[in-house]
């Protein structure tokens, strides 16, 4: 029974890993498509968001199933609970990188970052693809040394999207109204993908640690 | 043993209502520091936010409890995990309320809203208010009419979005940055209250009717 327990624990861990590959990918194409104004990409980002959807439900269903079955308690419990969590989770990253996409397929064959702004989306789309790698491997190791690289990631995350405030509220911003709003609607997307690359981290950590003020310090994760 | 549980399922949803009290109280608030540039009032529901973030803290403990001293299966099951997914959903409900309350006391003793945009947010405000008391009186009733009602109001607020992009867009906009990075922000957050009133009621309406198909056609509760 234990041994059973235990693969069904294993293909849980698997599907998360498998649904951060994909949140990765998304997130790296995402951006390309923004930064290089790709049609092509950016409707290939926004197409292929369900197979993320699709992959939560499975694994939902996956955690519903080991939970009525098995009956699981204290840790065994936790694990579980919290991979519906994480999977939330990743579901609303894949979210996110299909709105990046959105902008830039709306603004096509426009650039949709202003000329301005452009250099801190260039570090946004890295760091972010950064969490995003950090996040799957997180995943796969549970080594939580990589949960401070994600809250570092997430800080810089941070800072640049307060770099794209100050940005449009200098004088030299010569920004139309729909730039302003493309780079105030992208920075928050940015911006929410370390806030939910965090909540994945804590949540990890929690579970490897047992330190369950870890868990529930996940005030940014929000939204 | 069926009626403790009976007894901690019941204790379960009146702690949801709890929750969607404090939201509603939250989302009303917060407009209403907006409308009126209330820095007092801004500055209350900022503070008290935490409320929020402790009751969702508690009732996720007493599912876990419930899930482990239990062992539900079949509909009990489906409904604790529900219950998980409701609070996380009106928790960010919660942050987002605090979110606007946060742009109206960043720009206190100024109004945030920009003037041509101003009707629409008050009308916003309007069905944010009222989406979150019908989600209230949801959760209470389990009245699956409601839930009609619930995607009415995010159909409203969803067209109250696009007015505010067709406000910034026109020529006749004269916003500042600061003005349109506010209104796209605002519009962001009212537009998500819709968004997550309408996961919450598809949640309820699953468990009500059994039709699986409603839970999992949330895909506009996204981030």
């Amino acid at each position: 029974m234990r041994e059973i327990f235990e693969a069904e624990l294993q293909q849980l861990g698997d599907g998360l890993v498998d649904m951060s590959r994909l949140v990765e990918s998304a997130i790296s194409r995402a951006g390309t498509a923004l930064l290089e104004a790709d049609h092509q990409l950016a409707q290939d980002v926004i197409a292929s968001d369900h197979e993320i959807d699709k992959l939560e439900r499975e694994l939902d269903e996956r955690c519903v199933h080991l939970l009525a079955q098995q009956a699981p308690v204290a840790t065994d419990l936790r694990i579980v609970i919290s991979a519906l969590r994480i999977s939330a989770t990743l579901e609303r990253m894949g979210d996110l990188a299909r709105h990046v996409a959105e902008v830039a397929r709306g603004r096509y064959p426009a650039q949709a970052v202003a000329p301005a702004a452009r250099e801190t989306f260039e570090k946004m789309h890295e760091a972010a693809v950064h969490v995003a790698g950090r996040t799957s491997q997180l995943l796969t190791t549970r080594d939580v040394e990589l949960a401070a690289e994600i809250e570092q990631d997430d800080d810089r995350l941070d800072t640049l999207h307060q770099d794209t405030f100050a940005a449009m509220l200098a004088l030299s911003w010569s920004g139309t109204a729909q730039e302003t709003i493309d780079v105030t609607l992208l920075g928050r997307y940015y911006e929410r993908f370390g806030d939910h690359a965090v909540s994945v981290a804590r949540r990890i950590t929690f579970l490897v640690t047992g330190d369950f003020d870890t868990e529930h310090a996940h005030s940014r994760a929000e939204v």
